[in-house]
């Protein structure tokens, strides 16, 4: 098992990750003050981890369970009502603790009703997908999307430990694991070019699964995560570099409606995107583009945005994208591979050509 | 016009007290960063003072507006989420300001919008009634309520000002003008007898809504919550005092339907209660208690819970509250005037008196 500590002062908490962690005497128990715990996973997961979890969790005087649907979009306001609606019927007080045991879908929401109940109680990720143990568990981002905007609701709230049993990984459909590498490939991209160096050598083992392999990956991940958010846990500068290929894959879930690309397909496609503007501008060179088009096609990612949709539709799309500042689009590009910049003079032009190049 | 400041570090803000603040060039345009502005009011607040405040805005690149209906039962995430869907709808970005210009309903509910709206946005606090102006836009405390209790889902997310005219308690309802008049009267009985014995004397005047004495009495209250506030922002501690009357007033409202006794009539019944099981157990006189309950009743304020109420609802609904830790009933009473303690002890035969009395 390997730790990693997300430093925020008084918020600071462990990361672990390890093989059959779920079933690992006292780690996740050890992580609950109280007796009380609300677990929260979906319909998917739930059949099979629960009863690991559960276990795991030892005896409480309280334990409640909400199984959400499974996907995208349901990743509402509605649904994180459900979670407290459950709470307060069963008469979970200020010292409980959600546990989100699923993908980023269940751990935003769980993390986002954490952080309203009561006005905030604690809360613990057990994340089963490749993209939310490299990501969305990491860091504190909760949130709910809204019908013109996703992650539109939401609240920094940082959970109290990340357990990652990375035997869950075996059990994942191959699109959603495909998707979850989409996020490791990121941070080769955007800070670490050694990395993505190695990601290029070792990717088909990484798509074997191999359990090595993946260990490595989601920790140096999860280090990359956990080094930005420390540097900027409220996104006010460099951690908005974590969101490259994101302004442009937002836009494309919202378009294809949520659920139809998954998360890291959309910004599989917007890093490609970004890639290619990046190049246009002679950060990268074409040979650069291509390997990255290379890599992603031989993880069956999408390297396109949808043939269907418009300048229009991006421009519509990106303009509710929270990191426009004063009706300025910002976008995260590549100055060299393993180098992110922020930009705000991105022009027409520049995106017209993303979207019908050539 | 005097000026407050509530400690918080980084978070730190003003609270500016005096007559015809709403109209005082530039005061109110200085407090808000940024070109964007939703304007969050209710029906009977609206048509008194929006055009004052839509004036001391000064121009604005997108200023949005919302009225929600007035009145407790209207505190829900339905009507949250109306903010935020209007904010959406006109593309707000993440550094716009929330304005509530309102009573405490109005004020909690725009600020757990500003606190969810794209992880959390600016918000300033223009409050329109006593209860508002003394409590609860003070603070940071923001949210809705629940069906099974009241704000049982919020956030803690201070304003970045906080502007009182007094002026608006000239043309406030006297029932809501009473029940404002209850929290001013916690403040004396929590942590400054020099301040109740000050009350007991400059009732009549400020029943009259003496301007001098109405300033006075808003400057103590908001100092005495600032104070608090600076000292325990997330009611680790010693915060909890400020609810003096109010575990037992949250079930009264609940009980009652929210909207039928106003928030501060049923703190101004709780309080008696406290001061009664405070009596029984030796810490106040009973002469100190009847004082009380004189003074309330010179105020047209409850001194008894509903008679209807019986022991098994205020169990019941107690058990629900915020301040129930690991199953033991946390209430605010009174060592003495000027002074309230916390006990978790309290017995099923010290709550029956307060019910059933003599």
């Amino acid at each position: 098992m390997h730790t990693l500590r997300v430093d925020l002062g008084e918020r600071s908490y462990p990361i672990y990750i390890g093989r059959d962690l779920f079933a690992t005497p006292e780690l996740l128990a050890e992580q609950i003050q109280g007796s009380q715990v609300v677990l929260v996973s979906n319909e998917v997961v739930a059949p099979l981890y629960a009863d690991k979890v559960r276990a795991a969790l030892g005896e409480r005087k309280l334990l409640s369970e909400v199984v959400l649907p499974d996907g995208e979009q349901h990743k509402t306001m509605a649904m994180m009502e459900r979670i407290i609606d459950r709470a307060m019927a069963d008469g979970h007080s200020r010292n409980t603790t959600f546990v989100a045991l699923g993908g980023g879908v269940v751990g935003d929401m769980t993390g986002f009703a954490a952080a309203c109940y009561q006005r905030g109680v604690d809360f613990v990720q057990l994340p089963t997908t490749l993209l939310a143990q490299v990501d969305s568990s990491v860091g504190g981002k909760t949130g709910v999307n809204h019908p013109l905007g996703k992650n539109m609701i939401g609240a920094f709230h940082q959970p109290r430990a990340v357990l990652i049993d990375t035997d869950t990984l075996q059990t994942l459909p191959t699109r959603e694991f495909a998707a979850g590498l989409a996020e490791v490939l990121k941070y080769g991209l955007i800070c670490d070019a050694q990395f993505y160096r190695w990601l290029v050598v070792n990717m088909p083992r990484l798509l074997a699964r191999d359990e090595a392999a993946l260990a490595e990956a989601i920790e140096r991940s999860c280090a990359s995560k956990a080094a930005v958010v420390a540097a900027d846990e409220r996104e006010g500068g460099v951690r908005a570099i974590l969101n490259l290929g994101h302004t442009f894959g937002h836009a494309i879930e919202n378009h294809q409606g949520y659920g139809q690309w998954l998360h890291g397909e959309a910004v599989a496609a917007g890093m490609v995107m970004a890639a290619r503007m990046s190049a246009a501008r002679g950060w990268l060179s074409e040979e650069e583009v291509q390997g990255l088009v290379d890599l992603q096609r031989s993880m069956e990612l999408p390297v396109e945005p949808p043939p269907e949709m418009s300048l229009a539709d991006f421009q519509t799309l990106m303009a509710r994208d929270k990191k426009v500042i004063d009706g300025r689009l910002r976008l995260v590009l590549l100055r060299e591979i393993g180098s992110a910049v922020i930009v705000d003079d991105a022009s027409e032009d520049e995106l017209q050509k993303l979207i019908a190049p050539g």
